[in-house]
């Protein structure tokens, strides 16, 4: 398969299948599927925690080290859409609605450059995120 | 768009361009989106926190609730592709592989029905994560 | 010493005489502290991750579960008390501030019972915590 | 009361006195308290997420901020210790165990300057936590 034409579907069915074949339904309740995530987003934390900042690209990291950010990224995404699909969201058409939820809510013209949304992060205490996720 | 045809692929070029229309690439270092995506992860924790435990497919939740909760997982996947995109990682090619890597940990055969998997997540303190994400 | 005098200034010496006989103080900036403490969290969440509700005191739990769950815990707690010292925080002094926010945003006699706050929290997308952390 | 005198056991009961008065105590169960400090460390992220990099006493932030900072420490800090509680683990005791098990894991001699702790986790994917967390 080519990477590129990966979907959501996919994977969520490649992750149902899985599941089915190892009798493990019963342990995908929603909050046991939110807590295996949390648990891969600390694993994901690891990777970075004691390195202070990183250049985009990660161009002094050694093929191993950017093998294991690669799994530990894939971890929370098939639990991410797990989580998806044992609560019913069809979070490929949720996320293309996010896309433009973000875009109404951040005009380019108001929001190029210094934008008010990140000087106001970073003024305030009222954080806020770039995908609008308040 | 047929919402079982959104790729990954697509979503990474969707951030992309929302990124580079606003200016907003100067932003998105490693571990600043790394940061965000906690930040969306606590969000949909909070979705869940004072529920106790949920059904799935979440029967008895509210129109806006489930709405709120697809917006939620929105973020955390948008940031967690953006991540990727910033590191250089190929998402969908890594969880692709990664599910191979996990048929192999938990074979069928043996992980069947009560898993040693999950029996031993529950009785021991060696836990551990059915995407093997160790 | 007695349990029931441990503070956390005590705590916080420990951590700084701990990081500056081993010359670890060079790592511990705020955020490379901040995403070791994600990843406690994340250890945390393991533990509890496969389990359904538990009940309080874990009466099933065996003694090594236990003993496992305190040490995670004490991980999440002695980055904390790093994380504020490094900031220049009087996590004390915050927390029994916070305390006094929290009791004057939830009177006790609108609270009582089906509190309005969890009520809300179960009924509305607007979801918040009862530390009022929002 | 003097801020450095604020012992782990004060805070435990008057959190354990805040739910009792307003009959919450039953919102409280594990998983209920561990998502609810989930969405804490959450919104402690969302502080830090924009900003890249910060140096040690957070020199440049504006009073507000240091304020905000400083409640949303103490909201993972409560939690955690509700947590504890309900869970049946004494904090203070777990906490200085850990300490003493940290010091034997790394030992000074071996763990000064550059420390093969924090080399091996910046070369290897084996990644770790100084507390000892793994």
């Amino acid at each position: 398969m080519e990477e590129e034409r990966v979907t959501l579907d996919l994977l969520k069915k490649k992750m149902d299948n899985f599941a089915k074949e190892r009798d493990w339904e019963k342990f995908h309740s929603p909050r046991n599927l939110l807590l295996a995530l949390v648990g891969e987003v600390g694993e994901l934390s690891e990777i970075f925690q004691w390195r202070g900042e990183v250049p985009k690209g990660l161009p002094d990291w050694k093929e191993e080290d950017k093998t294991h950010l690669g799994e530990e990224l894939s971890d929370v995404l098939l639990y991410l859409i797990r989580l998806s699909d044992i609560c019913g969201v069809d979070l490929g058409k949720a996320a293309l609605r996010k896309i433009e939820l973000n875009a109404l809510k951040y005009p380019v013209n108001l929001s190029k450059g210094s934008s008010n949304k990140y000087s106001d992060t970073n003024t305030s205490s009222n954080s806020s995120s770039i995908n609008g996720g308040d």
